[in-house]
């Protein structure tokens, strides 16, 4: 249902649609709240479509802390302002944007600084309120809290985002791809692009071809790389604990899907027999990759990444996220002798308001791709999108996830009014 | 002795003295020696002077492997080139040059690489050999082999030496200086000016105040760093172990020493009482610094040293060499969301053919100091020259550096022969 049919107006609260997250593991729950406006630096969005990212998963399944219920969930969207509240001059009212859950003020030396995206203004928490003032903006009929997820709250039909989190773009680009530029993708090709600056004709590793693994691919592809090894697993053989199954789910796509995304070459970790996966890597490459990249959040195959990246200039970039506590350990006259970097990336190191722009317009410009230096290696966002569904139908975009046959799908609020409304292209 | 006494001729042995290590910790021996001429790619050289580095005490004293004696140790050095053997253009007798331990062939994919200073095709190696035939050039008197060391040997009137261990250098830089570049000053300035890159306004760390620490001093201040934090202990609350205890005597030199090479502030561990010495840094750097070096070898410190460094975009770079086998260990949650980078450096990240030139020049030439672009701002050696030594009291040079009195101690081969022969300028 879109919010036109309630009574919207700015300054006033919103009575809309959710699909609210009560229990952990419990399907969602489609119901009524009341979305209050938007205060200080904060604008209320009417949300077009919104993608479901493995976080969205992972915190739902989630029974302890930072877990927190009830809850709106959903942190990849698109939406248009419905409104803005005070000192917001970024935006207006019709304005398309994107919610992204890492903050970008502008302001601090973080954010004016070409090498941080870790705004240190409002620096990233997994906190459930609003970022400045610490409250919800969400309640339900009954009038409970309803708690934020990630700064987004996306599983809603509007949402209020700070202005730190919110970047406008371009209307005319397809709702159902730019929605994905808002976590996951971003994360793999901004990991491949700004963290790794990886170069044209490298060779380019990557542990794990889950979506943020088809992403670094992808971001290797159009930056050039001519050599793309996916190494993967067989995830029924990992011993793993509740937390990491969703991670692990990342593993199962298959590597014909893989090629899609300019993978070149596969390792399965599970035919390596006794032999280290890194050194099968270092094999293949006569001494190790230029870039490698851990996207499944195991210390062993961090450790691996680090021991497969070459000599003289390797730089393993750490995107998987491990259990809390969890630490990677290396071999310190590897660390002193060798010349490897390592690193990691919140967001792929995309700072959100200036590369979010810059990765839509090379999605929608078919000629000129010259931040690559790499002509006609455009980004391709549609073999992201494997489903499509309505809002409604919300709980099966998660049951496409949890069975591994989905790598984004895409939860459409009302594409036919989208469609009528002339703001949604595909 | 100078070799002119003796039958000195292209491709016939020389007979020569030279100071050798025969037995682990045992004061060096002055004896006669013979020198082979040099081999394909090979120039044997006359060394004018030479500085004792700690690498040179750390192996004379190991009783174990990769220790081997009768050697001839010595790696930090400036001489002329006495003859060359078959296949060197790069150098003609009477060249000047400083030889240096890591190789830079020239040829290989490291080498024609910016990124790299690791040659792939004679990989550095601690081995007792000449790096391309695998044989010594030393004999003594009765025809036992000596072995090399570090691809250099200086301990010696006469050395042969790799034309991958060597860069020619303008003749009239004073030698005393000039063969500091040829390992620490280097490692520790190259840490800061190559590997971190690091930018005038910064904040920069050093974890132990020894000559390299030092070094990457000399090299953040010339950088243009403003805020130089040195950290340095107490060594003798250390729980040392035989190797570590040559490295802790890099702990001895006080603050006072430190303020010469640009130090602004310190921290003495010591003092810290039970908060980490990452929260001390923290806390007077408003979250970290911009760039963290650990120049002492624990892998507590090195630890320590990644937890203060910025998050956004510190880097930890890692010069101290710990115990065989040692594994630092870093959060995961910090290496993937702190935007912090970690790496390590041989040789300061120099490239020795193409960065040594460099430096001298920036050495000599009191207005040109476009490449750091920050005018005014000259590399200073004369500071690290502490004490001057004639070769035949080389054990003393020895003594000053395990008192810890030393940072580096030059030995003289003949001082007023190269006075007399214009070679030496101090």
């Amino acid at each position: 249902m879109d919010g036109e049919n309630f009574s919207v107006e700015a300054g006033k609260p919103i009575l809309c649609k959710a699909a609210v997250a009560r229990k952990p593991g419990e399907p969602l729950v489609i119901e009524e709240i009341i979305v209050a406006p938007p205060s200080h630096h904060e604008v209320r969005v009417r949300i077009i479509c919104t993608s479901l990212c493995h976080s969205d998963v992972t915190f739902w399944k989630l029974k302890d802390l930072p877990a927190v219920f009830p809850r709106i969930l959903g942190h990849e969207a698109i939406g248009v302002v419905e409104s803005v509240g005070e000192d917001v001059d970024e935006v207006v009212e019709g304005d398309v944007v994107i919610p992204v859950f890492l903050p970008d003020c502008g302001d601090c030396a973080d954010c004016k600084s070409k090498k941080s995206n870790l705004c240190s203004k409002l620096p990233f928490q997994l906190s459930p309120w609003m970022p400045r003032d610490k409250t919800s903006r969400f309640t339900d009929l009954k009038g409970e809290v309803l708690y934020h997820f990630l700064n987004v709250s996306s599983f809603s039909e509007y949402t209020v985002v700070d202005t730190a989190h919110i970047v406008k773009i371009d209307p005319s680009i397809p709702p159902s791809k730019a929605c994905l530029l808002s976590c996951g993708v971003s994360t793999g090709v901004g990991a491949a692009w700004r963290t790794a600056n990886v170069e044209a004709g490298s060779t380019v590793v990557i542990f794990g071809l889950g979506s943020i693994g088809l992403a670094v691919a992808e971001g290797a592809r159009i930056s050039g790389a001519t050599k793309i090894i996916g190494v993967d697993v067989n995830h029924e053989k990992f011993e793993i604990g509740d937390v990491l199954h969703d991670l692990c789910l990342m593993l199962y796509f298959h590597f014909h899907t893989a090629k899609k995304f300019g993978v070149t070459d596969f390792v399965n970790v599970e035919e390596c027999g006794d032999t280290p996966v890194s050194q099968v890597i270092n094999e293949m490459t006569g001494g190790g990759a230029d870039y490698c990249f851990e996207c499944v959040g195991l210390v062993s195959l961090m450790e691996q990444a680090y021991a497969c990246c070459r000599k003289g200039w390797g730089k393993t970039v750490i995107l998987g996220v491990e259990k809390p506590g969890s630490r990677i350990s290396l071999p310190c006259a590897d660390v002193v002798h060798s010349g490897k970097t390592l690193t990691g990336a919140l967001f792929g190191g995309l700072k959100a308001k200036s590369d979010i722009p810059i990765l839509l317009k090379r999605y929608m410009d078919k000629v000129n791709f010259s931040f690559l230096a790499y002509h006609g290696l455009e980004l391709e966002l549609d073999k992201f999108v494997t489903h499509e569904v309505n809002f409604e139908d919300i709980n099966k975009a998660f049951d496409l996830l949890l069975e591994g046959k989905s790598l984004r799908c895409v939860i459409w609020m009302d594409k036919q009014a989208s469609y009528s409304k002339g703001v949604c292209m595909s």
